[in-house]
C-alpha cells in the first residue's frame, strides 16, 4: 500500500493530492493513508500536507528501495523481481542464494551498503554506504557454459550505455568488464555462475558503481585509479557553478537506465545474436588498439591488443611474434588505472 | 565416543573386550560405554555382550555412515570430513550450500536415500533408500573454469577403478562420465560448479551407484538401461551358489574405494598431469572406436567416436565427412544402453 500511496504522490507530483481521493483510490482508511505517509517522510520523502487540499510530494530522496526503482521502469524480465536491503554482505552471495532457490529470472538485489563486496579474484570491493550502486541480477541464458563470457561483455554495455543515457558522459570498456571514465575505473562487473557441464543453472552479474563519492570516500591507494560519476561531473563543469550545487547524481534513474539497457543487451544474447553484442562492444572499447600487458600465472606478454573473438576472447599480437586469444588474468592498458 | 567405540570393538573384530578395558581407554564411565552400545545395535551393529569377558563385535551392518567410512580411510583430502544424512533431497544441492558456505576441500555428502536425486540435465535420479551409494564430494581445483571437464573425467575413472579395486567387475566409462557394466549403467555422475570467469569456486561431483538394488528395484522403463553390481554378480556367478546368499556387497568398502581412487585422479589433476588422466581414461572408454549419435539443440549427427581431446572434448568423425569436437550434448553409442 505503501508503493501505491507514493504513487498516486508521484503521479501529482508538486500538486496536492486530498487523503480523501487517495483513500478511495485505494480503499484504504485515511488513518492508514496517514500513517504511510508518515512512514515515506521518515524515509526522506518530503511531502507537505495542507488540511484543505491534502498531501504533495515536494521532493524525492536518492535512495534506492524496490518502489523508486519499479516507478515507470519499463522492461519485462530485467527487474520484473527486485529485492533491496539497506545493508547486507554481499548482493552477489545474496543473489546465488536466492538464484540457488530458484528465484526468476531477472530478480535484481540492490543494497545501499556492503559489508563484505567483492570484486574479482576474492578482491574487496568499496561500497560506502548511500553513495554508489551496489546491485546484482539473477540471469538463467539461454547460453551454454562455455560461452557465458558474452553476459559479461553484455553486461558492461549495457552500463556504459546507461551511463551515457543518463549524463551524457563517454564511458567506455576495458576489456573484459571494467567500466572507465577519464582512464579511471568508475564501474567494476562480477559475474559468477552456477553449472552444470552442459547447462548453466544460473548466472549473476554483479555491478558496483561509484556514482555519488567524493574524492575523500576513496582510500588513498585508490586515488589513481578510482573515479565517480560525481567526480567526473565536477572536473568537468565548465563555467561558475552555483555554490550549492555538488554535483550528485540521482541513482535510482541510474538503476532504471542499467536494467533498461541490460534488458536490451540480455534479449540479444538470448535470441543468439552475439554478434552485434561484440559489435557494441567494440564500439565502447578503450583496449583495442592499445598497448597491453597480460599477466598470467605461468608467463607475462606485452602486445597489442587486436580483437575480440565472437565469444569474447582478446586477440593479441604479443612481443615474441605470437597471437594470442586471452580468456582471462590479467589484463593491463597501457594509459589506463595508473599503468603507465 | 561411539565411533571411538566402535573402533576398539573393530580393532578386536570377533573377540571379547572387557566394558572396563574400553572405559579405561576412553576415559568414560562403563555406564557410557553401555549406553553407546546399545546405540550402536540399534544401527544394526550386532554386539554381543558376557558379563564375564565384555563385548564383541559380530557383524557390520550395510549403512554408510560415517565412522564405518572413515575406518582406516586412508587419503588426505578427499572424505577427510564426511557429512553423512540417513535422508536429504539431494547430496548435490546439500554440498553446493556448504561449499558456498566454505566448506574444505574434499568434503564428503553421503546419504542412504535421496528424495529429489538428480541426474544431468535436470533428469531424476532413482535413489532406493539403502541399495546404492549417494554421494558428492566438493572440490577446490587449481583448474581455470574452462578446464573443469578433466574433473568429471578424473571422477569417472575413479569410480571405474573403484569397482574393480573391489569387485573385479570390468566397469569401463562411456563419454563422458557414464559408468557402464554389461552395456548397462551401473553409475551416473553429475558435476555442478561455481565460478567466477576466471577462477572456479568450488565443484561437486556427485555420484549415484547403483549397488544392492534387485530388478525389482528399478522402474519398468530402466530394465533395458540400468543395472547394479548385485545384478551383474548374481548374473554372473558360476556354479551353484548356496541358497542364502543374495550378493549383496558392502557399501562403504565401495566408498572407501571410490574416495581413495579419486584421490588419486584429483592430485593428478592439481599437479597439471592430465595427460595421464586423458590416458587413463582412454584405457577405460567403451566410447572410441564405436559408432555414435550426437543430437544437440539444433542438429544430429552420426559418425565414429575417434579421440578426445586433453581437455575432455570427444572427437567425432561425422558421416557428412566433417570431423566435429563435442563438448555437451547427448552422445548414443551404439550397443549401448538400449542403442542398437
Amino acid at each position: 500500500v505503501k508503493e501505491k500511496v507514493l504513487g498516486i504522490l508521484k503521479e501529482n507530483s508538486a500538486r496536492y493530492v486530498s487523503g480523501e481521493h487517495i483513500s478511495e483510490a485505494l480503499g484504504v482508511s485515511r488513518a492508514a493513508i496517514w500513517k504511510h505517509i508518515k512512514d515515506l517522510k521518515k524515509e526522506g520523502y518530503v511531502i507537505i500536507a495542507s488540511s484543505k487540499k491534502g498531501y504533495s510530494l515536494v521532493s524525492v530522496p536518492d535512495v534506492l528501495n524496490s518502489y523508486e526503482i519499479i516507478y515507470n521502469l519499463k522492461t519485462g524480465i530485467i527487474g520484473s523481481n527486485i529485492i533491496y536491503r539497506e545493508e547486507i554482505d554481499s548482493t552477489n552471495n545474496y543473489a546465488k542464494k536466492i538464484a540457488s532457490e530458484g528465484c526468476k529470472d531477472g530478480t535484481v538485489v540492490v543494497a545501499e551498503c556492503q559489508t563484505a563486496g567483492r570484486g574479482r579474484l576474492g578482491r574487496m570491493w568499496d561500497s560506502a554506504r548511500n553513495k554508489g550502486i551496489y546491485m546484482s541480477i539473477v540471469l538463467r541464458p539461454e547460453v551454454a557454459p562455455e560461452d557465458v563470457q558474452i553476459i559479461t561483455i553484455a553486461a558492461s554495455i549495457a552500463v556504459a550505455e546507461a551511463i551515457r543515457d543518463i549524463t551524457g558522459m563517454e564511458a567506455a570498456i576495458k576489456w573484459p568488464n571494467d567500466i572507465i571514465l577519464d582512464g579511471k575505473k568508475v564501474c567494476g562487473i562480477l559475474t559468477e555462475m552456477s553449472s552444470e557441464m552442459e547447462k548453466v543453472n544460473f548466472l549473476v552479474v554483479g555491478i558496483g558503481l561509484n556514482v555519488n563519492h567524493s574524492r575523500e570516500d576513496f582510500p588513498e591507494e585508490l586515488a589513481n585509479t578510482a573515479t565517480s560519476l560525481r567526480i567526473y561531473a565536477e572536473q568537468n563543469s565548465t563555467g561558475t557553478a552555483p555554490a550549492e550545487l555538488d554535483f550528485r547524481l540521482n541513482r535510482s534513474s541510474l538503476v532504471k537506465a542499467v536494467l533498461t539497457e541490460m534488458e536490451n543487451v540480455y534479449c540479444m544474447v538470448n535470441n543468439g545474436n552475439t554478434d552485434e553484442v561484440v559489435r557494441q562492444w567494440k564500439e565502447y572499447s578503450v583496449t583495442l588498439g592499445k598497448e597491453v600487458l597480460i599477466t598470467s600465472k605461468s608467463a607475462e606478454y606485452r602486445g597489442f591488443a587486436k580483437d575480440i573473438t565472437k565469444d569474447g576472447r582478446l586477440i593479441v599480437d604479443c612481443s615474441d611474434g605470437v597471437t594470442r586469444e586471452v580468456m582471462s588474468g590479467e589484463v593491463k592498458v597501457r594509459g589506463l588505472l595508473g599503468y603507465t
